[in-house]
Parts: C-alpha cells; sequence; structure tokens
C-alpha cells in the first residue's frame, strides 16, 4: 500500500499517518518524488484497514500494490479452476461449455420442446429459470417449484445439465439439490447473504456480473462464495449499463480477457442479454468464443414469439444449430472444442 | 404501445402483429407515416405482454405510450406522498429531513457521541449500519443485534428517529422493530425478496438508488414495496457509476427533479455516497437541497479518522454544524425548512 | 414522427401542436390509447424541426418513426457499399482488411522496419500518425510533413496502403494528396468543419467513432462526409468511455453487427485502442473479426518498448505474426478471408 | 512517478525498467511491500515518457504522483484566476457571472428581444450562437457573420457582454473581434487545432467539457489553451454522457467543487445543456450555484417553441426572471452574489 500525500499537510498531519500504520505493528518508509512524498507500508496490507487512513487529513488518495481479493486472484494460484460437472464435463479448460434454453421454464411441453433442440444442436446444459427476479412486479415471475420439477424432468429425458438461478436463501434450499450449477444474477451479484448461502451450498456456482460492477467487484463477489468453502466459481460476462439504445447493454467482451489475467476462475460470456436483440445474437457469441470465453450462455425458444419473457432475444431452434456449427469452426481454429452433451442413459442409470 | 414495424417485413409477419394483439381481446390500428408504418394499441396496455410481441419477426421496436408503473407514478396520484414518522415528523411536504450519523454502529460511546453531535446540530434522525453490505469479504461487517440495541439507546438519549439497514428478510425481522425507516441499500434494489418483505412490514423504506439504475428501474423496485400495502416509500438519490476518478460516484442530481416530475413520492439525497469525499459533501449537499431533495443523509463521525468504514466521506461534529448553517439558509431562499428534531423526551414518555 | 402529448395538457395546448404542424403544410392524426393521446405526422417528418415541437407545453416526447440519417442508412440504400482502394482493393466485401503500423511515424527506420514486418506477416495496410492529436500539450505530437514524407516511402517499398490522420482543414491539404485512406481520429468524430473538408476531398475516410458517441451520433457524422459528395466512408469502433480500469477502453464489439443493421457502410474495429493493452489485443482482434468486422486497424511497433505513444498496447512484429495466423483461421471459419497485400512493384510502375 | 511491477517478471525484466529511467538521466529507488515490488521516479517526472515505461514487460502499471497538467494546477497556483472582463466585471472571485440568451441567433427581432430580456432580469453576458455545431447536417447551422453582427447590435443596445462560439481556426478569426468571451463547445474540447488558436487569440476562453472527458482531460485541455500565453480560461460543466432518458445528459455537479480542488481556474454550469428538459433548469440552475459554480450558462428564447434549435430547453423570459430571484437568495445563502450588468451607455461611449 502506497499513500500519497497532500502536498500541501503539514509535518504533524504526516505524523499521523506514520503513527497510525506503526499502531497496527507495520513498518513503513515515508519516499519523495520532486516535490511529492508518499508514505509506503512494508508489509502485508491486510491487516490495515484503508478506509481508516484515507480519513486522514494528510492523505490524498492510496494505492493498492495488492489486489484486494485473495483466494480468486491468479496472483496466488497461477493455473486455472477447472470445474468438474456431472457426466464427466468440465469448464475452465480446452472444453467450451454451451448452456441454452429459454428464459423461463414455462410448460412441460415448452421445456422439454427446448431441450431437445438443445441437445440435438450439440448443447451441453440446459438453463431456464423457475425463479425469476423481474424489474416489473407486473411480469411474469416463474413457475417456481413446479418448474424445478419440470427442469428434472427434462434433465431424465436429455442428460443435459441443469443451470437454473436462486434468488434468495430460501429458493436456494429449493433449487440447490435439482441444479447441476446454480445461477446467481446480475441483480444479485452483491447480494451478500446469498452469495455466502451459495458458498456453503457446495454445488457449481455461475455468477453473473452485475450491469454496474468493475471487474474488482465481480471478484470481491466470487471470494465471498471461496471463503465459505466453495471453489466451483464460475463467473459470467452478460453487458453492463451502456448509452446506446442500439443494444439491451454493452456486452464488455474485453471482461474475458482482462479476468483471465486476474483470476483462475473460468468465465464464460451472455450474448443474449449481452446484446438483447435476437439478430445480433450470432455474431456476439462467435465474438465471446473468439475472445476466450470458457462457455456461453445462449437463449433459445421453440417458439420465441410466444415466449413469456425475453423472446426478442431468443434464438429460433434453427437458428440455434446454425450457430453451433460456426462455434464450432471458431473453437478449432483456436485450439477449442466445444464440449459434447453426455449420454441421456447416464443419468437414468 | 406503439409497435414500430420493420420497413422490410412482409404482409404476412405484419398480420401476426395484429392477430397476437387481437387474441389478446384488445383493438388497434395501423398507422402510417411516410414510407414506415406502426401498429397502435387502442386499450390499456397493461394486459399485453410487450416481450411476446418484440419477439415476432415483423417488430422492430415498442414505444410505450403509458409509464411501465402505476401506483407511484403522479399520473395516477397528483399531490404528493407525504410520509409520516414517529413524534410528528414528517417527509416530502415543505419540511427538510436531515438524516446524519456515522456509516456503522462501532461502539456504545461512539454512536452515543455520534447521536449527539446530530441532535446538537439539528439533525432529525439517526443513520448508521447494524448489518453492513460491504463489497469485500475482508471488510468490517457489522455490529449485527448488538448495534440495533445501541442504536435504541442512541433514541432515547436523543429522540432523534432511527434509520438502519436491512440486508435480507431475516434481517429486516431484527431490524424492523427497531427502525423507524428501514434503509434498502443500493445493492439490494433489485432484491425484489427483500422489497416484497419490506412491503409487508409495514415500516417507512428508505430505498437507494442503485449504480446503474435507470429512474424507470427505481420506481419499479418502488412499486414492489407498494404492491404489498407499503406507500410510505423514500427514495434515495446516492450516485451512479461513473468513470471520472475525482469522486467515488457521479452523484446524479438530475435525478431529484426527474422523480418529482415522474412520481408522488418524496426522494432525497446522499452527497455523502454521491461523492465519497469530505470536503465534496458541503457542497454537493447544498446543491442536493436547491435541486428540491426532500431531506439528506450525511455520513458524520465523532472521529472518522478512527471510522471502520466510509472515513473519507465522513464529516467532522464542527463540519456538520456548520453545514447545517448553510443548509437553513438555502432552505429559507426556496421557501422550504429544516425539519427541527423531536424532543427526547417524547421518546421516553 | 409520433408527438407524445402530456397526460395533463390542455386542449389549447393539443391544439398548438397540430396547428404546427399543418402550418408547415403536413397533415397529421391525433391517436388515442387507453388515457394517453398522441399526434402521428403523416408524411415526410424531414421538413418538421422536432426541435421546435419539442419546445410546446403539450408534447412529451417525441418517437422518431424513421432514422435523422438518410444517405448512410440500409433502410435507403440494402447492398453494402464497397469502398474500393488502390491495387484493386477493397473494404466492406468479403475480404478484411488488416491495417497495422505504429502509432505514430519516429524515423525512417522505424517506420520502414514497422512496414516490413506488416508487410511480411501479411498486413495489407500501413497506419502511423504524422500529426498527433495528444491529451496533454506535453506529449510528442508527431513529425508532421516530414512524417508524410516517411510514409510514402515506406509504401514505395512496400506496396502497402498508407492510412493516417488529419487533425484540421489545414493538415489535411497535406495527408490527403499522401493517403490512401485519411482517418479521422475520435477525438475529432464531431469537427464538423473537418468532417465537410474530408468530404470534399474525395479520398476514402476512415471515421473512428468518439468515445461518448452513440451509434445514431456516429452515422449522422458520416452523413456529413456523404453529403458533401463522397460515400468512401469507412467506420470505425475503438471503444468507449468505461468504467472498469482494467481496459483503457469499453471495446463496445455490439456496434459491428448493430452497425452493419443500420447502414450500408463497412466497419472495422481497433482493437489496441479498445483495450489498451497489449496481453488483451490479440484475443479482441479475433473477437472482432467473429463479430463482423470488415477489417482490423493494430498497432504494432518494432520496438514497443522503445515506441514514442502507445507502447503498452503495440504488438511486437512476432505477435503480430502469429495474430494473423489465428486471424485466417477465424476469417475462414466464417467464410471470409485476409485480404492479401497488393506487390510493391504495383506501387513504382 | 510510481511503476508497479508485475509479480512473475523476470529479474532481468525489472532491470530493464531502472535502465530506461537512468537512461533519461534521473535517479530511481527499488521498494518492496509485502509480495509485490515497484519502482519510484526520484526526480520531476516530466522528463520521462509513462508511454516508453508502460510498454516494458515488467511494468504492471503505473502511478503518477503529480498531475500530468501544470500551469491550470492549484497545486502550483493556490490563489484562483480572476478573468477580468469589459466594463469590469470579472468571473473566478465573489461574483457570479449569469450568462443567458437563446441557442442560436435567429433575427434581429429574436436576439434583442432576447437581450432585452436577459437584461431586465439582470443577467450580465448573452450568449448565442452565430456558427453552430450540429449533430445532423440536416439542422440549422446559425447564421454565420450576420449573426456576428446582430450580437454587436444586441451589445451595444443592452450594454452584455457577447458570448459566442468558434468552431474552426478561420470561425475564430471572424468571432474573437466580436465577441467578449469566446466559447468553445464541448465536441470541439479536443480539438487541439482550435484551443491552440484560441490561446493565441488573447480573448477570455470559455471551454466546455466534453461529454466523455475526465477532469483531467478537460484541465489538460485548458493547459493548451495556457501554453500559448492566454491565462483567462473558464472551465464549464454542461453534462456527460449518462444512461437515463429522463434527462438529455447526466450532469455532473460534482465536478463543481472537485475542480476547484485541482485548479484554480474560474468553472460554471450550464443546467440547459445538463437536464435538457425545460422543467429541470431551475432546480438544477440552483444547485449549481449552491455547489460552488463561478456562474451559470443558461437558455433563455423569446419564443421557445419557435426556437430553431433547443426549444425545449429554453426558459420563457418570465421564467427566467423568477429563477433570478431564486438565485439571488442562494447566493445570498453562501456569501456570494450575482453580478450586475454594466451599463449600456458604458459600451457606446
Amino acid at each position: 500500500m502506497l499513500i500519497l500525500l497532500k502536498s500541501d499537510s503539514s509535518a504533524a498531519e504526516r505524523d499521523r499517518v506514520v503513527r497510525q500504520i506503526e499502531s497496527a505493528g507495520l513498518g513503513c518508509q515515508t519516499i519523495v518524488s520532486g516535490h511529492r512524498a508518499a508514505v509506503l507500508v512494508l508489509e502485508a496490507e491486510g491487516r490495515l484497514d484503508p478506509a481508516r487512513l484515507h480519513a486522514l487529513p494528510a492523505v490524498e488518495d492510496i494505492v493498492h500494490l495488492s489486489k484486494p481479493y485473495r483466494m480468486v486472484a491468479r496472483e496466488w494460484r497461477p493455473e486455472p479452476t477447472i470445474v468438474r460437472l456431472p457426466g464427466g464435463l468440465t469448464i475452465g479448460g480446452a472444453d467450451i461449455l454451451v448452456i441454452a434454453g429459454p428464459c423461463s421454464v414455462e410448460s412441460e411441453k415448452q421445456i422439454l420442446s427446448a431441450a431437445r433442440s438443445v441437445r440435438r444442436a450439440g448443447g451441453a446444459a440446459l438453463r431456464a429459470g423457475a425463479f425469476k427476479p423481474r424489474t416489473s412486479p407486473y411480469a411474469f415471475q416463474g413457475l417456481g417449484t413446479q418448474g424445478l420439477e419440470l427442469l428434472s424432468l427434462a434433465r431424465e429425458e436429455t442428460g443435459l445439465l441443469i443451470v437454473t438461478e436462486a434468488m434468495d436463501e430460501a429458493g436456494l434450499d429449493e433449487v440447490a439439490p435439482v441444479a447441476d450449477i446454480v445461477q446467481i444474477g446480475a441483480r444479485n451479484m452483491q447480494n451478500f447473504t446469498l452469495l455466502k448461502a451459495a458458498g456453503r451450498s457446495g454445488k457449481p456456482v455461475l455468477l453473473k456480473r452485475g450491469p454496474a460492477a468493475s471487474l474488482t467487484d465481480l471478484l470481491l463477489s466470487a471470494e465471498y462464495v471461496l471463503t465459505e468453502g466453495n471453489p466451483n466459481v464460475i463467473l459470467c460476462e452478460r453487458g453492463v449499463r451502456g448509452f446506446d439504445g442500439a443494444a439491451r447493454n454493452l456486452f464488455d467482451l474485453n471482461a474475458i480477457p482482462a479476468v483471465k489475467s486476474l483470476s483462475h476462475l473460468p468465465i464464460i460470456a451472455d450474448p443474449s442479454h449481452g446484446t438483447g436483440r435476437r439478430a445480433m445474437v450470432p455474431p456476439m457469441a462467435r465474438a465471446a468464443l473468439a475472445a476466450g470465453a470458457d462457455g456461453l450462455l445462449i437463449e433459445v425458444h421453440p417458439r420465441p414469439d410466444e415466449a413469456l419473457s425475453d423472446g426478442a432475444q431468443s434464438l429460433y431452434p434453427e437458428q440455434f444449430e446454425l450457430l453451433m456449427e460456426e462455434l464450432r469452426g471458431i473453437a478449432g481454429a483456436i485450439g477449442r472444442r466445444i464440449a459434447a452433451p453426455r449420454a441421456a442413459a447416464g443419468v437414468i442409470a
């Protein structure tokens, strides 16, 4: 930690900075560059609360020489985390995990039809919401428990892994036994109560980046899960708040290589929410893969114009099949491959 | 609702739009302007899910002629909501409610000292957190239940109203009996489980705007509370995510007059989080008041450089006293006044 | 154009809206949906100034049914513009144009070495600045006229096309005779004097998106060039202002498919400015290509650590060669190909 | 300057950093904090190009201990700059300069009527554009030279100072002899050719912040003017690009106290562009004043609904008069006062 001092601070004010560091049992050194001065904390800065230093009159700014997160940092664990999933599937290695499905579970017919389309095109996991966080109280809020039962049914028939969202602790208790991967949505990225509960559940967690979250914020939220003893976190870029109406969000693919350099955790991308427009999903799915994403989350609906949510950004099953072809080509060009779905029999057996 | 059609859509595709509207039992009219066409839905659009229309191939965009929220809309209730608080205090009328205090309850000595400073300077409510949502799992997370007890003690001594945050449903059950106003923090603005629980609690709710929330998002979150039967919602602008390092957030004071025109709910401003820098708090508190805020939320700490959180943006008690003087001057210049705190005896009696 | 009326506007106020439209010689129709009303302008809205309508007391908002630009709109010209360049090269068709080189021309040795590296790896155009717009007056401002001479020399030796920036009208008079493509930088995207002059020059123009420009703003700036009689405009996404420090800009690849649907003009991407970090350039160059970009602008420097500008985001020549290999693979996977550079002899002959 | 080293960099790579600093004739010191290392440059960092250091493989990040600007920095000149204007008016001291008028000069009748309204309400300067930078080539582009003549006429009659925009060097040659203050618009904030020319002109310059400009960017642009020998720069906050449709821009009033702490230059605010909506202009004008602005730029039009540009954000003359009353009250409450206009006779004499 380097504490930049105000150029007009007095000697007494600067002394208070040094004393505060020393009172925490740490050493420090005052350094001077031109007419500016700074205090360098010599040892592990974790023992020092920057908020307290920031409040001192002499302090202009604080530069952290270490990252504020630890367990998720590549600095502390250089090799990538490979999250192991049922059926021998993994995420974080050479294989690309394609997760697809409708925004919400709507009916048995709809979810089975969607699951078959995903399976046929070569997707490995089915994603659909039973509990739906919706901006408006008047929007469809999901089928709840019944939706979870339908997801189990779809898994039995197709062998696809199930990815579905938990909105709160009570919901997590219902979702965790059914889901192969529990999703924590963008709006809940800093719902720390839910993050800790997901950590305790031990289930693989798909953690979506919030629309105003810096990568540091995202990684600190993942750290909440890891500190509860659960290392199986998959990050997800899904677009941040932008200013251009041509897309629903500003899809920040820079986050993919940036997170790869900062953390050992896998990261996937969601071009459906990242764009919000069906016609933009295939090019941006290709782009995310080319940028190095470990997987993709794509909305597909058997009949998008009858979808109860997110129809405008859901692909038709035929579009998804074409896209999967293209994705296989791009994966090959960068030395990766799309993970094949496990056999359906594997589930029942 | 006006549905803009793609200029290259076919007659059959356009027909599907009309049929979908009619199948919901609504009338519509196709209108043409130059070479563009659109379909106008003639009746209450609430019965029609825009997501389903958006998914149709002919649809380019949808323009809502009504707001997506109802109970919070000024359109539906022109007169301002005045939230009634204990001791005859109100918010939403001519009086300005000044809420002040440290970020967190840290100890009996600290909170009592803070409360006395706030009372002395003329603040009417004490705000401090017992349960603290923190970006990092390594930061101070609050005293919890013990913090609530200390807040009760501070109220008994000073008569100040208590404003404190609930992070989840379980916490709300603890907080609601103690708090005069329950705060829902920016990170939980779209924690719909918590919003509904706060609605059921019946307590006045202070709802802070999330860092990427549009005003429509904020008002829809308030709508969640109102639909549960609780009309006592106070909105709060506290800064959105910005790109300039000179301040912690981009303090969006435009939100004050904009919300006033869209909604009948009171709105206050939090210049401490809106700026993140102590020296910027007094000018921006003055600005928020001049922009029409119904109240202010200001961090004050007896010894900011010993604060366990947010010390850099907390005022010294003397600064707060000076600021209150200035605020009284500005309130007078725009025909309002700072609400006086209730007598301490009122509580004990 | 649809003019939404305020729900509390009077009949007289609404009449003024109708009269203003009729006084411009246009027809209109008042339409009603639920409790909201609107006025629809029936003919070409180009003859009506929205600013004047917006100022009327009854007007709440205006929805444009047509785009504000015309000549650049795909709506008016469905087939893509293919810009023809010297040596039979094109941009906007199946071929991908890779433009590469150092940020600035620094010396004969440097620019020739850079040009040879670009040529060897298979790039088709050399980009380097002679006139440099720099945020700080103390930063290197370019070699000026001498830089242009060195670019001519590099073209003679390698056959590469030359792309270089003009900062103002006077500079354009110097740059246009030398450049094969004239660049207008992000900071000058709304320098309308320069845009008009570039339109009059008739040279192909590479127009970079400004850091806060919506796609509508970008297309309107292109429209300035086209209205002067120059149809040869190439758009460029180079990142918008973001809030995360992990990259220099927020690289908005959504702009690629979005612009393709709105306009017939070609669009390329600049992953060097889009990321600002060398290690992020190769993955994001791949991503831009996969998203459908018609070309790439990549900073390469023979010795990045001696660069006078942008060294941190410049690739080493060996990295650029590896990247070109990957780009050829991705182009193949999506049915496109990297344009081969023309023969050097073609220039001299 | 502090150069943070990558934790996985080799000793040889770190050596290159030290050698590059020493080869510039500067001393440095390697410092270690926990497991992180950094190199501190001991002397004036102005002699070292950070771009070159940034490009070295060992360098993770660079922290500047000094600001990149000098002449505009409060650090170098603690007392505020007071710009002296004709008629004994000033900006930057206790007086608040209110500049008002229509967006564009449209006709003799319009500008004289506007000027009289401004004068009557107590404004000290008239602002209107003769040369108008417009996003669309189809929008009204101003009366040009004739507009300047009408502004002179308005000054003769009312004594108001004239503020008007120059879009390019040629325009500056026309504008400078007429204007009392030359405006450089937001879109031209980084038009360095224009900034240098404005510096050479010696006229007071009103420099508006660009919609994506950090405060550092703004101050560096001002530095361009000062380095040409012109110290008379007035900065202006007018809103940055936001994501909420309720206002045209995100009006960043935090910029007012932040600039005051970073620079000695005066700063004013433009609530008309900062909000884009007439009803929001008065509250936000009050807010800007309360935040510490040295002046205000307010659009007023004799008949806003006939304005050729910006009608929706222009006040009616009666509204402006009421607002001036409120502003006088707020100025008084914070120990400042609204500057009175000079006598008209002063001009003619």
